[in-house]
């Protein structure tokens, strides 16, 4: 058993790692936090927690949060990195499940995050925390950064492709319709059931702040500059991301869906369907797993490559389980094992 | 490990079963059987269940079901009664998901299910599956029969004030909304998410097949007459049953939140709520868990009592999970402990 | 043509108003304000408008709204009541959406609002605005209370019964379920489509703001005192209520059918739907029209009434253009004359 | 007035059709036909259409069709290519909801649509009713082939860029999303509330019927082949289509958002949206609106071109009416100008 904090307790993030963290077999939830709910019993915000839980909300304190093993950032933007030192300081590991210590170059995350960066010396001992790319390093990690929703479907739809060096990586097109809990729990017009619901809308086509982090991943795999066109839209649902990916094949004779089958034959949470599948959200709701599927329609060169996730597992709170499981040695599906809701 | 079957895998109420039971640690699942789907993988036709499974759905057959410790029925009704007998006969024991077994008079069955009862011989023996009420009966049972989802909401609410008698049984109200998955997953233009969505309304106000089911157990445990108003009502969402249940009190001076609970201060699936409460069925979504609140609005002598359960679950399968944990002996909670998926 | 002014246009009663009045062929909207949309185009904010208004929001001026012909007020409870003697004075018409001159008692009022009356010298020249009960009165009125949403569907269809003295009016029951445009337009939390889709519950079971002014007019028809237990629902769509109502039958051997057709046959807006029918909310979606079904379940004594409404027309801004027609001598129906919106 | 027959009625582009034509000041609706639901009244079926409608349906039947000046077939395809003969030689205009005459080539159209052409002969005369595009063949037309509703949101979106021929056309994108009732009301188990709620998903990917249509219009615009991409998907809500649209730009120094403007500026059923804009599909619901926005991300060579409509009104029912409305000399947009439902 270790001991496990939760800093920023109230967001959909945070209240996800309680539903997982509750029921680890090797986990106690010592200390959640939360300013604004301080003192109030966390099963009282969330009544799915009850009986699972007797703790309070309390103030972010780094005394009360140094007695944990590990601590989970699910706070906004721009808190982890200001606390991330002390703890770390005092042996405790950390994933942060924020935007932190996601991006390597701490000139570009400011150009995204409008904001200085609190500490750039830790960002290159940060380690991306997507375990099909990087588990060795999450092992010996002690600070993971977690990688965000859209990165995460995003890239493991394209990494087949871009490692093998199949596709044009000057001209990648990622079209990703998510669920509305990725925008929050925080109150906002845009997010009310009578403004999502019924409707469907692109966002940020301009930009948004999960496109470096995703050339960055892509990049790293095909060692060089990738041109990624990314666009988000909000579809009226709680959870799941659905990334439709396209890329020009520059490779003929290649068997992709072989490609695909091998490229993730050892992983328990990447499911390659079978050739011609369709995934749908739904199969992974309130699951770890990253469902693919490859297609290249009527035989021409431009691949279509469909990725489902839940936004709050594989794409936060269950990847972040995923990775504390390999920094502390367990399974690692540990805690993860249940099966989508379906319907 | 004990060997189960599954007769009828196709519906809701089956695939929710599958969920639950592939990751029971004491099951191993050996037959789903469904006429319509026979050859081909489960976890083809459900692909949450991929990696769960590699059982095909076979046709049913009573020799390959009868190597099994017990069946569910997850059928029609009509089907389990037909098939009962030459289970129990060798030795397997059954849960019945449908209605066949759950009414003791088979001529108020056959008036209400428009059918003869093929073994009213068998009635006697089946056990009502709610563990609140016949909890030593189902653990000794061959047969049990699993209680309707609006039994389960509404019998949960009104047990306290029917059975201690403080209330006028001549003139209960439940007034019920479940999601569309109480209609089924077969193909129906009333389901369609362009005709269910968006949109609310009651059904079968004249009459409801779970109406005599409610006041069979409502009459068993108040000991005398029951006049009950049922109104069913299809609510625009997946899964849950929201009871409202109205109830004249005729006695003062109760402490009907202390009533409630300390009437069900034992049982791990019923949760009465604080004082003013008002529970939400996405607090139970995917959970086993009934949960209560008890109001006297105005102080007045009306009250009300609102019940909600997940009508897959606590409603058909979970309860089916826990029924057989009685039957063989395991924990009662056991393969039913996650948290309710939330949001 | 009459001069048209809409104060508070950016909540959804007020933009349901402004979809109805910029296609009424009387009608020229003049003015429409908003204190925080001061300056910007009102189709900027609601882009479904392009193309049907090129006004501005500004900020509400005694001067700029005393040149409409009338006002309607859509803004939250305690803004009318400041501004109406102003406007009266200088000869214009008003209709208010609020809740401030609904309920005749000042102090009855003060009791559920929270706050003081502003001009209770008033209270007896507004006018409630439910033409089906007052349509004369509404047509001399210079002051029209528009009933709210859960009033509207409980009183029509609670009023037959109750002015015909066919039932107990000690017992009445309304279980309400509303969608969640009811709960406006404003960020919060409980409005989010993560925390209001996918779940159903009761809300304000102690008491809703509601319950008087149903009670008032239902004991302004029968001529007696009301006991009324009102419990409102949220359920997970954005547009429709869905009252069910029930009543004990005092009376023997009336012809119910023909009692809410005869009731109802001169009403444009009241549908009595055949016997045995289920309305759904869906077929009011858009429409001013309310839809009426009675039911007397296994022909016992507790009676049944479903009444379906849109919340935002014939709940809120159709019924105030009903209103506005009789004011000003068009016909009732004028600019509501479109078939909902289905599926 | 004209007196007008609908084959067809009773699925949702047959609704749609009726909801818009019992209103429209022009059109009598004599004839309704349904072999399902022969005998049984319009109104029944749907109730939103109660007061507006007395007409039973009626068994196709040429000889009562050919009393009528129009007929529109909303029917599967197959049917309307029997029977269009038999209707132009008496006389009759036809506007036909389904796709046997939107393809020139009746071996093109064979391959798709798994079938003969019943008579390729009328091929060449049908007009492809996209007013943008044919206004004046329209307006001459005696048989239209109304557009599907991915290729009006698709052809749209794209002509302005191919009919200037700004992009590389040998390698368009459509990633195109629709609402379920674009599925049809026929009973299957992929359209329930609980198959299609809560998860989004691609299908068809393989080849979709409304690639060889769009392929056809946008060739026709820029007179050389033209590579398309066409994933459709589906979302979980009723109405909607949102088009996304990725092209690689070849010429620089346009300015495309005057270039849409004016290719634009005279038609009333397609809005421009200011640069920047992210228009949803909600504000087109229930409208005959086509609503667009072009996107350059970051200045680079990719353009994003964003195309909302209502797929049962600008992508079926409503455009045949605009089709209608410009072959019988009636003003455009006569009868579609209600501003969209929202929220």
């Amino acid at each position: 058993m270790i001991k496990v904090g939760v800093v920023g307790g109230t967001g959909y993030t945070g209240v996800e790692l309680l539903r997982l963290l509750v029921v680890h077999p090797q986990v106690e939830l010592t200390v959640i936090t939360s300013r604004g709910e301080q003192g109030s019993a966390v099963a009282e915000l969330f009544p799915s927690l009850r009986g699972y839980l007797d703790l309070e909300f309390t103030v972010p304190d780094e005394n009360a949060l140094s007695s944990c093993d590990i601590v989970f950032f699910a706070t906004p933007n721009g808190i982890a990195m200001k606390q991330a030192v002390g703890l770390l300081d005092k042996g405790v590991k950390i994933i942060d499940l924020s935007a932190d210590f996601r991006i390597k170059d701490d000139q570009l995350w400011s150009k995204w995050y409008g904001q200085s960066h609190a500490c750039p010396e830790l960002l290159n001992q940060a380690v991306y925390g997507l375990p099909e790319v990087n588990r060795d390093a999450i092992k010996a990690a002690r600070l993971v950064a977690n990688p965000g929703c859209y990165p995460t479907a995003v890239q493991l739809g394209f990494l087949p492709l871009v490692k093998k060096g199949l596709v044009d990586t000057s001209k990648l097109i990622a079209d990703a319709k998510s669920g509305v809990s990725g925008a929050g729990r925080g109150a906002s017009v845009g997010a009310l059931l009578c403004e999502a619901s019924e409707s469907f809308k692109a966002y940020a086509v301009p930009g948004h702040r999960h496109l470096p982090e995703i050339k960055q991943g892509l990049e790293q795999a095909s060692g060089s500059p990738v041109g990624l066109t990314f666009v988000p839209h909000l579809t009226p649902m709680i959870r799941g991301i659905h990334a439709t990916l396209y890329a020009t094949l520059t490779s003929a004779g290649e068997d992709l869906q072989a490609l695909y089958t091998s490229f993730y034959q050892d992983e328990s949470f990447v499911d390659v369907m079978p050739a011609g599948a369709h995934p749908e959200t739904r199969s992974v709701k309130g699951s770890n797993v990253c469902r693919l599927a490859v297609h290249q329609p009527q035989g021409g060169d431009t691949l279509v490559v469909l990725s489902v996730i839940d936004n709050l597992v594989k794409g936060a709170a269950g990847q972040a389980v995923q990775n504390m499981n390999l920094m502390f040695g367990f399974p690692e599906a540990q805690g993860l094992d249940a099966p989508a809701l379906m319907p």
